[in-house]
């Protein structure tokens, strides 16, 4: 196990642990005792029906969701809600390559986990750890809203709202392609080791060169060049990278980084329909929100219509935001007060 | 001097030399004897007003021209126009890191050089060589497009019609941290060695990385998805990327596309006008179409509209392909059509 303060709760904030066992993954590995950790907000209540789910997306954890979505002024409101924003397998928080005791999955030896692993797990603690039966809504964003649609097609009986935001169904080749860039930053620095590195400071080359790519491709043409930087108290381009974009990257693990790569990479709900992905989306009986970000460059706003398209009674809410993909951390004034009208209406939805 | 199959005759057609003598450099530094690689096809006419100058793109040579935009059956005819493809420096044909023998400024100790020496090397060889003091028309893609928006900003009185495709006057920022990472893939390589590689073989695995990048960034999310790879007699996207682009990447020269990257980073005619970009452009005498590519991912139609918008008299018109940048190779069968019904329109203006 190697210690790395980013993923403890003094810079996640508070956080608990709960094992769902066993877990055969689907790509025919084993993680022997997979224990998630997660953290809630609001009660549940007598019923179990206030229950919103939140997976994770790559590199984050539930930090982002309570920092900036989760609060009394907010569509997710815990006075109304019970939220539960669970980390996905590998994150760094949950069971990952370097925080797990278990000498058979520790380091390089992390067996590969699908978008399918994780809702499975995610199931059993809310079932097991809760009660909990179904959904009052599942809300995520990027591999997190992988996970969200995974819901809604493997476990359509207990998902009644879904809001996935700035993500796809199935994962196309052009973000195949992009993953496959941030994953080559980390595998070209000879520090990874194979995966077997001392410390995830031995990777700090790789870690930036990945953290240069999301300048790139994380936001857009057009937060750079209307300086939208500036409203984050930054006061260039060179700050931007050197002060918030590169030491938030090096401070990652790059196992868990590639590893999740490697699931956001073949994310597909199609799997479950042999490849057809009209049949898969079109068992969906949530009412659906699909939100992808106007300005994002990897899961751009038509193909997430396409699948909007396919999935039954659902909506498509673009999110305009010139700050693209990372728009999710809350960049623009604009960006959460939209997510907020469009959950609060998914919420008051009658389904 | 280094060998490297890719830049002779035989891969890259026929051309010619010829040296524009010593060329102090905007960044100070000097090249004493800068030779300049061209190919030309048709005949100069008599009181030679039929010179059509194409310079060249990033990673690019002559050949790319010869072999998609150039003949009878063309804008670009050789039965009317006097067309002189001009390469830029640095770009592995004329004078070069890796193919000069004056080790002042071979290999990593090759200066800084930028769009504006360019042009101003340009303007020598067509004048000194060719007697020729005004163009009927600058055409360039991409880097080219730059040096095309410096000729009509530096010697307006020398350039009657201009088509700059798939680029822009004055480099973005976005564009200036795309170009980052794809001079990462190469200094991360340690067979770079600084600039003192052997070979470009040795850098193999930093210029795959770099063809990598390319994939994502130079085509579109929709060419992918539309397995518009198909048309190209590619079978897969595997193919795409080990049959067509890591081949192509991997037999250039490193120092080559590194001393081109910085130069495409700092295009920027404001230069001339104490960085008042309105100015610049306000100085434009030619007849200019503004040609972007609607899928550019780092030249996007809107930075190129907003440009075109400061120019007198200019025109957009947006090349409609899906395949982005890199249709400038000509990889859509819609593509050359609108570049060549573009440019007779342009080429038939009264100026």
């Amino acid at each position: 196990m190697l210690h790395n303060d980013f993923y403890t709760p003094d810079k996640q904030g508070p956080y608990e642990t709960a094992s769902v066992g066993r877990l055969e993954l689907e790509e025919g590995g084993v993680i022997e005792d997979c224990w998630l950790a997660y953290a809630t907000a609001g009660e549940l209540n007598a019923d179990r029906s206030n229950a919103i789910l939140i997976p994770t997306w790559y590199s984050g954890t539930h930090s982002a969701w309570f920092e900036n979505y989760i609060g009394e002024d907010h569509a997710l409101d815990p006075s109304r809600y019970f939220i539960i924003c669970v980390n996905q397998i590998g994150n760094g928080l949950s069971v990952s390559p370097a925080n797990t005791d278990d000498p058979s999955i520790a380091m390089s030896k992390f067996p590969h986990v699908r978008i399918g692993d994780d809702v499975v797990a995610q199931e059993r603690l809310l079932r097991e750890k809760f009660g909990i039966e179904e959904l009052f809504a599942v809300v995520g964003g990027s591999m997190g809203a992988q996970q969200t649609y995974e819901w809604i097609v493997r476990f359509p009986d207990k998902v009644r709202r879904a809001a996935p935001v700035a993500g796809t169904a199935r994962n196309t080749p052009h973000d195949f392609l992009f993953t496959r860039t941030l994953n080559e930053a980390i595998l070209s620095d000879p520090g990874y080791n194979g995966g077997e590195y001392t410390s995830h400071t031995d990777v700090a080359d790789g870690l930036r060169r990945q953290s240069h790519l999301w300048a790139v491709m994380g936001l857009s043409t057009e937060w750079w060049k209307q300086e939208a930087w500036r409203g984050l108290g930054l006061d260039s381009v060179d700050a931007v990278i050197d002060d918030f974009l590169d030491p938030l990257f090096a401070s990652m693990d790059p196992g868990t980084l590639l590893n999740n790569a490697w699931k956001w990479q073949r994310g597909d709900v199609s799997r479950h329909t042999g490849g057809d992905l009209a049949a898969a989306l079109g068992r969906v009986t949530a009412k659906t929100f699909v939100m992808p970000i106007s300005e994002d460059m990897f899961f751009p706003v038509r193909d997430c219509a396409e699948e909007q398209k396919l999935i039954p009674g659902s909506e498509l809410r673009v999110i305009d935001d010139i700050a693209g993909h990372l728009g999710l951390f809350n960049l623009s004034p604009g960006y959460i007060p939209q997510i907020d009208a469009n959950l609060r209406e998914l919420f008051d939805a009658e389904v």
